[in-house]
């Protein structure tokens, strides 16, 4: 059975609390039981989450991901704009990855617009809320069966 | 029954035989079936695919989906990078509208880096290949029903 | 008796329907209308109106005007940002062009402060609604009867 | 009966003395009696023009529009590129403004190409020589009229 | 005989009659026949000329020439500078392609410095007026020869 | 007793009246009233107010202060972002001079985040409101203190 | 009672020891004592100091802040220039912040004079040493009794 | 007898007095006596000294040359980098002008290595001190002498 | 007969040793073979071959041009992109000057895009290989015959 | 005897595993063997070895060198190009530093070619591979014995 | 008797052949002769003319002045643009050096604008023709007497 | 025995004389005569030194080195930075290359903290003076013995 990595980076803990004009009124843990039906109705894999505000505890935990993982799902949070450490440890370890966003990172500041993680991720999916992270899991499993199948 | 309107931009009817390395090798007919299965998957609903060449037939296009239609699903190709007039189309008629790339644009010429289409989207698929159209669907279908209830 | 060619860009046959926020509620026929009436209050002139989100067709229709009529009014909506095909068509024929803007590009997206038609206009109105094209109508009478007396 | 100021900035005392290759041969006093001409065409408006080399006075002179005056004419001559204190005269005392340049800045050097003005405009009129005087007060006396009744 | 597509793209349609000092006398039909007589100065070839302001027939023009045609001289006039549509197309078809300026592209404005289009092209030939188009066809068919033998 | 000069720029004059959104509604007189309280609540100072719009009466009021004045608060209104004149006339008096500005410049437009100014003073006080002037004057005070003791 | 947390950001533990001729010979322990005497002077309010090297940990005590603090009070050191993860956490949090400065940093290199922090603050107190903390407790106690009276 | 206008602009009634060690000891004054001995040692001619804080007054300065004077020396002082309106001044009365530099304005802050009066002056001599001013009369009386003879 | 002089710039004389999956493997001699052919197969011209490493002797050897030569045909190499010595010179002896280089330098480096001889030549062929020199001559000996006839 | 501090930041636990066609098949431990056989090579020093993905625990790291180490050798890993709070650690202990890349930063991606870290360091190794930390050693120590000697 | 070095850059031996209406009809000899006179007129100096196309043999010329001479008045031509050694040079001998060009560089193409050589130079004389020689020449006597005197 | 060519470029004859406070004060024989201790402490290798101030004799002892020496060392002095042709000859020849800095670039002015050499240089040593070039041969002679033995 698969095993995913889901990361959401810093003040994604506020998820549900923290401007819900912008990111909505589920909480991370309501994200991650949607995740999980997602994941039982493709037939199941193991799911791993993890959040944290630390940068460096997400290169750690990326680091796990090596020869042990079967992708990665991640939010970088505010880490998209410059994180340079996590997108080394996701290119380093070799575990497909793809990138979410809940808003549409284009709609709003400057600085948003762009992502040092995307040249190393698979692909992103943005602007969709909550339902990205499914999404993502989709394309993750697709691929692994297409691989595995 | 939702009406979604699926487009294809410029040089997308050579899918699957032009730079198979980048796009794959499903052609744009491969694709729509795929991408109406997952439509009655999800309960139905009316999918009416377009591909064009030429921006004016594109913007026409999506002039007809304005109170008509339920949502659109656009890979704009090329013109990603530079018709404001799909831009302001998209923005004009007011319908939910995803961005589907085949491939990571992100990894690619820096110009393929930007899509002026993005503001005026609720959300972008990127680098997932023809699986993004399926998820995009999903994406809007999901909208409408939370919407349409 | 003068000819002009009034040229309207991409979307704005949705003049009236689109984002009245910005554009207002007039639809292009009330504006041609009007464009009509100042036109008799001046003493007469041929008016040719054109609408086309075609980017070629507008190309086209401005070769027309070569050697045929005595001045150009054109919105040209979104191409105004990078159509240098009709900015070449403009400068080609050599027909004293007016460019109209119905809100003031100033205030809104960076990418709209650019206009790549203007070097080759003889002067740009905008900001000033519909009432832009009457004013640009008045214009080049004013011109031409300077010209031709 | 409305009041209309008409600021004239540096060196367009100049007017029709200086480079008469850019801006004609027309002198400040011809100008204004020609726009003196329109208003009366018009149905009536008091005006007020006021010329000045000194940014301090442009600031100081829209100033006392505030309350008072039903629109401003301003052709800011050099300031356009560089007064954010007249910018901000201007939105200061909320009273609609048009912007009037008697050449086409976007042919000329580059730095003509940017107004610091245009964002608190209503409006621009550019490169209809003198005659863009006469339509802005067509433009602000039917805006008046619109709002006045 | 090898079969060459010449395509000239909008305004070319003007040349001869179009701003004579900057592009020459020479009518795209005079440009047509002197081509003409080098082809069978070189051992015969086949040539489709093609010219049109619409970039859409443009690309779907190029994409006739996928697996039919051995090379493509284009002259894209002002889709030069911004159409990557017709960029993709050529990458697409992956047929050798010499891109032709009459002018010397920079000597003149600031935006015709740059094409999207060289990228994709085997080279350019520039400022050598309507020769320009005999020696692509020359260096075509050398390399053709080159490889057919 | 330590002299102090405070100047305020360009439509600060209209404080309290103009975009009170912005500004708040303290009028520039209550303000100096503010001011002189916290002068006397910090021992006494003479204090010297000067508003004008015009840069060379900043730039001549600066002037005066060389030899003779003990510290400047200047809020530059717009001139913060182009007068060099202020700028070099406060380096070349060589007086400690703080700058206030009542919005935080950095949530404004583009052209506010800048300031000439800044490098030739000892310090800034943003965002605050008319509390920045009291600040300032703090500020200065004990700077003062400290050197005279 | 107001609860304020003051943080200081990277290699303020080494204030009073680390390169004297830019920040001073107070430590950060004199700085607090300073800071508690204007508090208990203003009225009295409950202060929490923080100092860290890591990011993640101020991200994560700003979080305790929300809804249990009335204001923040942040140096945030090299943080200023790069931390959209602090970013966000203030702006998430929706306590009122300001930011101080210790050194005028418009004088110093170039990318300190940019502060990524600064458009969710209140405000900046900026080059005026130690005082600034001051400053900076005084405008937000007066802040919050204008608010809570 | 030719006239010569001498124009000091912003802070350089300070010269002598505001830092030396970049401008030298001598004053305004100093440096009037010594150009005039240049002017009779040259034959003599008629020479206007002008210093002003304010723009505006500069401008209308400039504008008295207007068919009256036979050159201008200006040292634009902080005006240099932005007086657009000073530029126009000059470009519009056609008088000979050479800008003067006290300091090499290339080893001093980035803002003053451009000046915007040196496209419509004749030439520039720069960072060779108050002598500068002796050189600028010496090359404005030959070229003088050049055309009247 | 007409005199061409073909210059070759630095790390021309490696050609077929050094890179040849960029350069061929053609060496220089081979090329001036090939060159001499075609100009006696359009009916002869004087041929001066020069390669050299030096900046400084490709600017004596194109003042030798200077009222002796008809044409020049260069590769300026490496100097392509930085040798405005190379530029002034070829504008100073106003002979017709085409330039060539071997491989498209639209599809290298970033810095080899832009050539600084590029608006002084009469135009450029690019990236045919060493057919580049033998189409340049046809062009120069076709405009000296237009020209002497 | 000296004492050396050697710091890998993130991603460089992975050495020897991680994309070893960039960084070479030796682990990290390999390398700290190597370093110390040069070090009793060079006559003794203590070597301390970190490694850290955290950007905290490399500052605090730097601490602890203030007024105890002689030397630092730091490869930076990802945080070479934005962490200003290690460049602020690393000046403000002042330790000289020698900063370490074991591949040629300037070959790879453009975000690779800057570091902020540069300008505080006393100079870089780049490209040598881990022989890097070798010769930094030996540089280190070289210019210990300078001073100490 | 002091020692001066007047060094002319490329294409400089063409002065007086070469585009006249920029440079004017002198030739490199008469300026010569004229810089000889201002010399003797001025109580004498030795005067070394040199002139290269070569970069190399500036440097190699600017380093017999180290010691050896008084002063250095360089055209560099176009290696002004560009030539960092030339640069290094001046400043390694550090003699006192004018940079002198004839034509107005600011009102010319945009590479011309800057000069590299500025910052390492006493001060400029621009755009008076051959006479900038004669008035370097007396700065540099004047500044040599002041010193030596 | 291995061949390695010690390159100096423009100005380094001076080393020694020229800016100690830059370069020290150690001649280049000085160096040469340590590196040759280097050399023979590595069981030898043949040296040999090149400076030169003119590019094109650099560019010609680089082709010297085409299959002939086994490394260079070379310090480009200011053509670091604009030398394309020097790196053209570097990658030409396909011989291991380390470029040298004698101080840290990274703290200089703007334009030397870019090299144009280092993409094709393998690595850099920079900032630790002469030391620098013993370093480079050590790693050249690694790599060498690595390859050969």
């Amino acid at each position: 059975m698969p095993i995913i990595l889901v990361i959401n980076g810093p003040n994604l803990n506020l998820l549900g609390k923290r401007e819900p004009h912008i990111y909505g009124s589920e909480t991370l843990t309501d994200v991650e039981e949607k995740v999980k039906r997602v994941a039982s109705e493709m037939g199941g894999c193991e799911l791993i989450f993890f959040q944290s505000n630390h940068e460096g505890q997400i290169v750690d935990k990326i680091h796990e991901a090596f020869g042990a993982y079967d992708g990665i799902i991640i939010n970088p949070g505010a880490f998209t704009h410059y994180s340079y450490a996590i997108r080394d440890a996701i290119s380093g370890v070799n575990v497909p990855t793809i990138e979410v966003h809940l808003s549409n990172i284009h709609t709003r500041e400057e600085f948003r617009h762009h992502s040092v993680i995307a040249p190393v991720a698979v692909g992103q999916v943005v602007g969709l809320g909550t339902l990205g992270y499914e999404l993502a899991l989709r394309a993750l499993l697709s691929t692994i069966k297409g691989v595995k199948g």
